[in-house]
């Protein structure tokens, strides 16, 4: 029952003190849409990503790139911020654009979320479009690591938001599989909602669509005409890379 | 889609302000064990129960009343505390001890759930053992204040714990079934867990204890050797009963 690492679901980052994430592999999920943005933006060909937390620092730190090299990203209520090239859909950000480049990112949850868990061993950004590397990945860094695996969902302004804990479902299910490693209750919790999700495995794609579109994150991209960015993160292991945080140097780039 | 009440579900008392609770029809959720017991105290002809905080509060309500008028029972850690009467087991609250008299009752995590909830229209206390009558009592709660329907879930020592989220589920399920009234992402995600139990709604007894046995308030119990109290707060509407908590009179008694 214990073989393995122990194995921990945050539906918010408000629900683990930073401290505890010490020794840490953590898996930081938002994915409607930044995690899944910052994926698709190192699969494009972007060099790193730097995450901001507000509209002035993401000025700041593109404004130290030579002209050309740093492309602005973000939003603000879902919609894209005044100045900026490109918005938060991963549908933007194609190697046209952005590959050579180091896309400074800001948006509210996720960012908030990657900064929670600096204390970590190890830092990945997973979303359903990596979902088979990412829970690789995490099992790889725990296991060099020797602590916990540690899923920590963004949410939403400090709500929790089904799509990501359906993620967060996806991971314990692919890592703990019935019974090994050890899991927490909201780890348990987060796999019944994925298996409600998965059924039996089949037409995974037709089932998984219409639960992010009921998801508060997909209700509120609905609402502002975004359905192809919840159609683009429910692609289920499109990409194979896996974007790492490192705190020290505060950018992503692929693990 | 929106007939009926919004159905709001809690993880954590911490994820809800008190102030958001104006207006709706609240339960408070603590399975294993206090919101079973104080059920099962007043199915067994107690007048009230009286919740406190803390051990002294207990001793000094307690102490109000006249020589064998009122009942102490609570625990601290899972088990009995010291010259008390009762502990937290719903298996003690028989007929015979607790017949006409008061409950004072001291317990950590149901009482702060409860205190969370003071600002709501009505307060009512859930447990599988009263799980139909509760979800019936909510809507037409809900239905007379005109608010929404909160559940609060009490977890433990500020953890989510499954043992409450499915309850919480069940009750999703008795009252909004698959789609009215509107329900948010945490009232979805808990009934996602519950229908993971239920399953066909065959052979539910065979499923729930189990399930309950694993949470995390099970395995505590379990390693205290209190399975029997695990089985009790596993019987489906043992009781039509349910408890409503007067914020003012600081006192619970049959709705």
């Amino acid at each position: 029952m214990t073989d393995g690492p122990y194995l921990r679901v945050n539906f918010l980052p408000e629900l683990v003190a930073g401290d505890a994430l010490a020794g840490a592999a953590v898996a930081v999920i938002d994915v409607l849409r930044a995690t899944t943005t910052a994926i698709a933006a190192l699969a494009a060909g972007a060099r790193d990503v730097l995450p901001c937390l507000t509209i002035e620092d993401a000025r700041r730190r593109a404004a130290e790139f030579p002209v050309g090299e740093a492309i602005l990203g973000g939003e603000r209520g879902g919609t894209a911020i005044e100045g900026f090239d490109l918005g938060n859909s991963p549908l933007e950000y194609t190697p046209h654009v952005v590959a050579g480049k180091s896309v400074v990112l800001t948006t509210t949850n996720g960012t908030k979320a990657l900064l929670h868990c600096q204390a970590a061993a190890e830092i990945v950004l997973a979303g359903f479009v990596n979902l088979t590397a990412a829970a690789d990945r995490l099992l790889k860094a725990a296991n060099k690591h020797g602590g916990p695996i540690d899923v920590v969902c963004s949410g939403t302004d400090g709500a929790v938001t089904r799509e990501d804990v359906l993620l967060a479902g996806a991971l314990v299910d692919r890592i703990a599989g019935d019974d090994c490693p050890a899991i927490d209750d909201q780890a348990a919790l987060a796999r019944d909602a994925w298996r409600t999700v998965f059924g039996s495995g089949e037409d995974l794609p037709a089932r998984l669509l219409p639960a992010l579109v009921a998801s508060r994150g997909g209700r509120n991209l609905s609402a502002l005409g975004m359905q192809r960015d919840i159609e683009f993160a429910a692609r289920v292991d499109e990409f194979q890379l896996v974007p790492r945080f490192d705190a020290a140097s505060h950018s992503i780039s692929p693990a």
